[in-house]
């Protein structure tokens, strides 16, 4: 079976590539749909994610998922959530760490889900990684929050710890759930 | 002419009929529709404005208005503009002031867009406010943003001078602008 990944992002793109091909059963093969959008103002992931996929399933036609994510920080009411782009183009992790500042409740999370359009129904799938915020910039891999973000049970950021935030991350478990759901087994 | 203002914000539609009765020439009526929209992602008001006056009007059938504003702070590339409303319930001001700490540059201003559907095309008209943001929230009239904004040439709050605020505004502005406009003039 083929499936489409929309999206413009390279990277998400291998690294969904690499998920799927090792935990998904049977011949499902992943290609990227360049696909642009203009995503719904919502504060559910999951709204963004389902509204983006039936445009993508609109322009490509085939069996399509699209990933969204974002950072939820709980002292700020879950800002920046599903703008967490957005927020890290005009204040970036500098403006995070103003916000924080004085705030006892560092606590976070990261979150991604992954909607997949079969061309009669939509599944959503969840990957959530718990944390802190850091109180300061550490780190220098990953992109975006990844240096301010340090995982539960963790000292490092995931700047400071790439190679285990590609095991726990988001990301990769809502690639997982996704890969290993049924909606990717039992078809020709 | 009857035309509608598409707003949920009945503060909103009163001003808005106060200056439009004022200044416009002819015999304009105008109509609140109820309305409520997820808007579209974009740093620019107009581009917000003309997508909601699209929808609005396929839902009305009349010539109809929206009007959309934000607060653009320059220290922060814009933010949180066309998102203030969202911002300001995440981080309120209390978040925009810690942002600005230790900036040198706190000149910000409210801009206001109207976006008017005749049945055939789109027209836009536009307000602005320039000022700065104040050290700390003062005053207790008006909403939002408007205890930390000081109006240029001026050494009160919007918050703090609502009298002053209703004369000068961005959104007042954009009012005058369109009901001076052609496009409510010279019609049955």
């Amino acid at each position: 079976m083929d499936i489409f990944f929309a999206t413009s992002n390279k990277n998400k793109f291998a690294e969904a590539l690499e998920v799927i091909r090792g935990e998904a059963i049977g011949a499902v093969s992943i290609k990227q749909f360049p696909f642009s959008h203009n995503e719904i103002r919502s504060d559910s992931l999951e709204d963004v994610a389902r509204e983006a996929v039936e445009c993508a399933h609109s322009q490509c036609r085939g069996p399509v998922f699209v990933e969204d994510s974002g950072l939820f920080i709980n002292a700020l009411n879950g800002f920046p959530g599903t703008y967490s782009g957005w927020v890290q183009k005009k204040v970036g992790n500098r403006g995070i760490l103003k916000l924080l500042y004085g705030e006892k409740d560092r606590s976070a999370y990261f979150e991604a889900c992954i909607a997949y359009h079969d061309g009669k129904k939509i599944s959503a799938f969840h990957g959530r990684c718990e944390g802190s915020i850091a109180e300061r910039e550490e780190g220098t891999s990953g992109f975006g929050y990844d240096p301010i973000f340090i995982p539960a049970g963790h000292s490092l950021t995931f700047a400071q710890s790439i190679g285990l935030k590609n095991k726990i991350s988001h990301r990769y478990l809502a690639l997982l759930e996704f890969s290993k759901s049924n909606v990717l087994r039992h078809k020709d």
